[in-house]
């Protein structure tokens, strides 16, 4: 293949609670493999890192509902993340005949971040993705080769310290910088079925959001705290040149159900 | 760089010791950085994983000085050689100007290998390397990229399972495929100078080590149990057409110290 044979990319992110879930997982990755290449995929940590830090006695932290990330808790990510979540998810697609290839931030610095000011608040070994400078040649590289780029939250600064980020802010960089390649797709897949109307009705999915709609839900207060990020980050990324994003259930990836984010 | 524009690659074997010890580990890195391109990293694990098993309170079973490697121990040794060291020699070596790219044996199908037989005695998720089917051509496109590979020793069946695998064995396999693509020097570094003809008298190595030369060492019994294994892998390397392999130090990196494995 070479970069003029790349038509499209889907870019997909994973959540943390499908994670934990082994069967939804499951059923997750064997529905990726199926996913016409070639694509990305961009998964959270889920709880497994909390789990860890609690049996080995270090406390965790949050302020502002943020995780502060100590040495120790870097330590912990960087294990959880980088090596146990990461390498299980590529050896289940490997299984499922998608030629994956697990890769943090730091790796071949294609995702470079910056340690996020401790003013105001120090969070710690956390960091701010630095989305201009993404190794957009590398990731190219890779997808003509046929290998599918899977990618933990673990990120580096550059002078030899692995930084933990936020799994959403990477996923929209690198659909932004895959959008430099290829027109590209993302689907944000987590437990839900989309932006609900309302979330007691299962039949309230609101199938496309443009940003004039959006500014209507968050004064209606329909879009709840937990989404609005989610919608903000979808936002960025389709302002960036991605072409859509769909938020969907981590179960319909092949189906078009979900909520459609466009300009 | 293309394929022609490889006139010798240099692959590297870092071990366990040298990962436990941060200041040796610093030093490696730093000389690592500096030699020349296209190169191969491959590290041990190191006592870390041993350390997390305890903390975890997960009973460590060895037989013949082997660990059995149940599915909480392939957990641990998954996060802390595939997650931990790896991600952090990958950060150091980025700070220090190596374009490094840390990878799993499953990560681009790159490193296959077979669950052991558990007859006549089941180590569990101990994989051994399918030595003719390392993926050579993608191996060739990271160093053609100007990227460095990075192993740890975690593998996989290629049916979803990870396996624990021995990094001398992974280091001599790799270096054999990359010997298929261009002419490929092989430095086996750890904690010694090399091998010695009197372990008390550092006056004592040996440079240089001929197939009729190594029966002559081992029947006077100057070769130690310890010392076998890495020199039977290094002649199967240099069998298979390696062009030499020296067991040196890990602060000698850089300098002919060592004793060459030859044919």
């Amino acid at each position: 293949m070479n970069m003029n044979d790349i038509k499209q990319i889907n870019v997909v992110k994973i959540g943390g609670n499908v994670i934990d879930n082994a069967d939804a997982l499951e059923r997750f990755v064997n529905d990726f493999a199926q996913l016409p290449s070639p694509k990305i995929l961009i998964h959270g940590g889920g709880k497994l890192a909390t789990r860890l830090s609690e049996k080995l006695e270090i406390p965790t932290q949050m302020i502002d509902g943020r995780r502060v990330t100590d040495r120790d808790t870097l330590d912990v990510v960087t294990m959880v993340y980088a090596g146990l979540v990461n390498k299980q998810i590529v050896a289940k697609l490997q299984a499922a005949g998608c030629n994956a290839i697990g890769l943090s931030g730091a790796d071949a610095d294609v995702i470079p971040a910056r340690r996020r000011s401790p003013i105001p608040v120090d969070f710690g070994f956390v960091g701010d993705i630095d989305a201009g400078n993404i190794n957009t040649d590398f990731i190219a590289t890779l997808l003509k080769s046929g290998v599918t780029p899977v990618f933990c939250a673990i990120t580096h600064d550059g002078k030899g310290s692995l930084l933990n980020s936020n799994a959403d802010s990477i996923a929209s960089a690198v659909a932004v910088a895959s959008a430099a390649i290829a027109p590209t797709f993302m689907h944000f897949c987590f437990e839900k079925t989309g932006v609900m109307r309302d979330v007691d009705d299962s039949t309230s999915l609101i199938k496309e959001i443009t940003p004039a709609y959006y500014v209507e839900l968050r004064e209606s207060g329909v879009v709840n705290k937990g989404m609005i990020p989610k919608i903000d980050n979808a936002f960025a990324a389709v302002k960036s040149g991605v072409k859509s994003v769909t938020i969907k259930h981590s179960d319909n990836l092949l189906s078009d159900i979900g909520t459609v984010i466009k300009l």
